[in-house]
């Protein structure tokens, strides 16, 4: 699912684009940022995924023949047509690392290229970059209850249609541990797990019997789904006989599922049951509308569960559902741009800039990233974004620069990482954010702030602006 | 978009199916009852969707080479791999049709199949008919609010990534107008619609050059966006100076779009201002996190606002993230099968059904529809899922049957309808429903009731269950 036609786009791109063609401001080279204005699900911080996907997908980007002809029947002109024809991303993107923490109002990624290929590709930036970072925030919460227990991606059939693809890549990045959607477990290397569904053993007489046919063609990994007709009383007692008959030919039974009633009671109850038969290594997993919440209330009340199968609430991101990403043109034509918008919470920010975390000796976050120009090669004191008597001295700090160049002439420049790999980067960043936010309840606020000259240069186009408006 | 490999599925069908397989169970038909439990946003119905795109692509779906390749590498077994790489669908789907307003707990789509087959498309089929049946849901409620305004789907931008492709055909089947997703509009023919971003007129030094350009490239259909720097100030002054120019030039402004403030405030105004102009021609859109509800709200208060452009809410389902749809065995093997679950509003309806709807003289729905035995012809008397006491006569109304057989051999039998025509379809069918079950607080229950020999069936089947349990 790595090759997109540019039609993956808003027609507005497409619309701008023939203005700019028709007008002579092709080659006028322009920055926009991509950042976020509220951190999802009321958190602390959110962690930044689906990086390496867009620019495989933005290296690949083109319009097909079949594109072409639509658009001409949808009235844009031969030349344009031509120009979009031989189109290709030739121009560079800098950003944040994928699996970073990151945090509102900052730019996370930046891209600087004529304003036709910055413009087209704006949609599917968003696209992915919104909703990779939706869910691999929820992804990382789970992570951050659920201890040392195996969670697992069950949610691809309630997913929203093939967004559920990304959004299994996402919840590895979040620091999930394996996925039973296949797809997504063979192109993007990911532990692909599943058990048995209630049909399996619905379509035997007898569960016994369905439990020992199942054993027989993966005893390796064998999951037993134990609540079809009633967890303790047949669907536990049969999977202890199973397990006993596994042992006898040398074979262990690895863990039964739960997937209704209250899961606290029932891995009680079954833990006990599995005990007193001699079968402590057979692992309990459960499933059914879990998330953050219901699974740190089920560890709190210590149900034994080493296994969590996580579905609907990870793959949509619920309550969220997205991420308000935005694009912002910050320069063109030779000059910083800024909007001026009916509220001072979207007044954008001019100019190619770049993002500074302050850290302090070991190497922990202070909870402030500051926003520079790109030249500036520290940050001495920050400035609130709105309240401008509002500042902070940075000097005592480590300043890490955050924003990288990953593409350039439309290549991409990273070495490709495993998703292993990205999730580990992501869990030791999250280990460097003190805990204070990370509560879930009314986390603490990281401070996000303006260098002098960024809030300089900031100032002297709003007010051109507004003597324009007089 | 409608190619997927056959991996696009759960790890659990395919363990399952190897065990079926290893176990001379393939060839052993199955009956499963696609239904969901819970109506979405607390509204009294829903539009089914999505049933034309899975058709399609159970049509053609294919384990491939790299497929089979992945498949060995986690440890299916040779003949079994041969038996996938050979693998098309065969059965009958029996469904209600795309467009038509569905309910909860009664079946909407049936498939009959080799059991290995059936559970092969159950997650394809759940992800695509949950995700869409969600957002044609809303789109309708939205469309229930708009009178005669035009809708516009906005959303690729926010959308659960790919999942915005199959929003914007849903969108349609629900009653939207139009989109900004030029993939979506091309393979599904869809109108395609923009307007032009704030970073247009930013990368111009002059809001009204920037108006100029663009209705120079584009005067049959210009809408120009008014709230970069300020809307009654300079945004509407700007586009009358250029709506005049046009009329000189024998061209029309067509509309002026608003994205920020308070929209029924400036709408007010800005129409003010055009009508003093002598430019009632032009229309007015709005933007920016529309809802239901909101537009509800606007359209009270008079809002003079013609086209509305609907984003997030719409292609995420806001706040309702996923429809919980499921696919449950009712047979197999020559036998009917239920799950006896922890609760008894989970426990399933056993044997292959039919739906009936019930219909007063002037073709209204009654606010009922019964589940019978599939060589039932009619439903005399319905009862209550769980409550053995309630029950309604029949007989005195029309009872139309409401699935139809839409697949055989694996083949579509239907006649491909336009979107268009889908959509005409549902509004049709939304007019037959009585408002009280549109209203979005706490709207009316439809009753969904069983016929009496399907009861019989389910109560041998729970009490047999119940006797092996003592």
């Amino acid at each position: 699912m790595n090759n997109f036609s540019a039609t993956y786009t808003d027609q507005y791109q497409l619309a701008m684009a023939q203005v700019y063609f028709n007008n002579g401001h092709k080659d006028h080279i322009a920055i926009f940022d991509y950042y976020f204005r509220k951190l999802p699900f009321n958190g602390g911080y959110a962690v930044f995924s689906g990086l390496e996907d867009l620019l495989e997908v933005i290296s690949k980007l083109r319009f097909y023949d079949d594109d072409i002809e639509f658009l001409r029947s949808q009235g844009f002109k031969d030349d344009f047509l031509k120009y979009l024809k031989e189109f290709k991303f030739s121009g560079k993107i800098y950003s944040a690392s994928e699996g970073d923490i990151v945090f509102p109002t900052r730019p996370i990624l930046q891209v600087e290229a004529n304003i036709i290929e910055a413009q087209i590709i704006e949609t599917i930036l968003l696209n992915l970059l919104n909703f990779q970072t939706l869910i691999a925030t929820k992804a990382s919460r789970i992570r951050l209850v659920a201890g040392d227990a195996k969670l697992l991606d069950f949610g691809l059939r309630r997913a929203q249609a093939t967004g559920g693809y990304f959004a299994t890549r996402a919840a590895m990045v979040g620091g999930f541990d394996g996925t039973s959607n296949v797809l997504a477990a063979k192109n993007f290397d990911i532990p692909v797990s599943g058990t048995m569904a209630h049909s399996f053993i619905q379509s035997y007489d007898d569960e016994l019997e369905a439990f020992r046919d199942f054993a027989k063609g993966r005893p390796e990994d064998c999951v037993l789904l134990v609540d079809t007709y009633n967890t303790l009383k047949s669907g536990i007692p049969n999977a202890i006989k199973l397990a006993k008959e596994m042992e006898s030919r040398g074979e262990q039974l690895m863990a039964v599922r739960l997937d209704s009633g209250d899961l606290s009671y029932f891995a009680k109850e079954s833990r006990k049951l599995l005990d007193a038969a001699g079968l402590n290594y057979v692992k309990i997993a459960a499933s059914n509308q879990l998330d953050e919440y219901v699974i740190k209330s089920l560890l709190e009340q210590q149900a034994p569960i080493d296994i969590f199968g996580v579905g609907t609430n990870l793959v949509t991101g619920d309550p969220d559902g997205a991420l308000d990403g935005v694009y912002k043109l910050a320069y063109s034509n030779g000059k910083p741009r800024i909007k001026i918008s009916e509220s001072i919470f979207k007044v954008t920010l001019p100019h190619k800039k770049q993002v500074f975390r302050m850290k302090d000796d070991n190497g922990k976050c202070i909870g402030a990233d500051a926003i520079g120009l790109y030249h500036e090669n520290s940050v001495e004191e920050m400035y609130h974004p709105f309240e401008p008597y509002k500042s902070m001295y940075l000097n005592k700090f480590h300043q890490e620069a955050l924003l990288h160049k990953v593409m350039e002439n439309g290549e991409i420049l990273m070495n490709k990482r495993s998703l292993k790999e990205i999730s580990e980067y992501s869990l030791t960043r999250l280990s460097e954010l003190p805990i204070e936010y990370k509560r879930f309840n009314n986390p603490h606020i990281y401070k996000i702030g303006m260098s002098e000259l960024l809030r300089e240069e900031r100032e002297k186009l709003i007010k051109s602006y507004k003597q324009k408006l007089r």
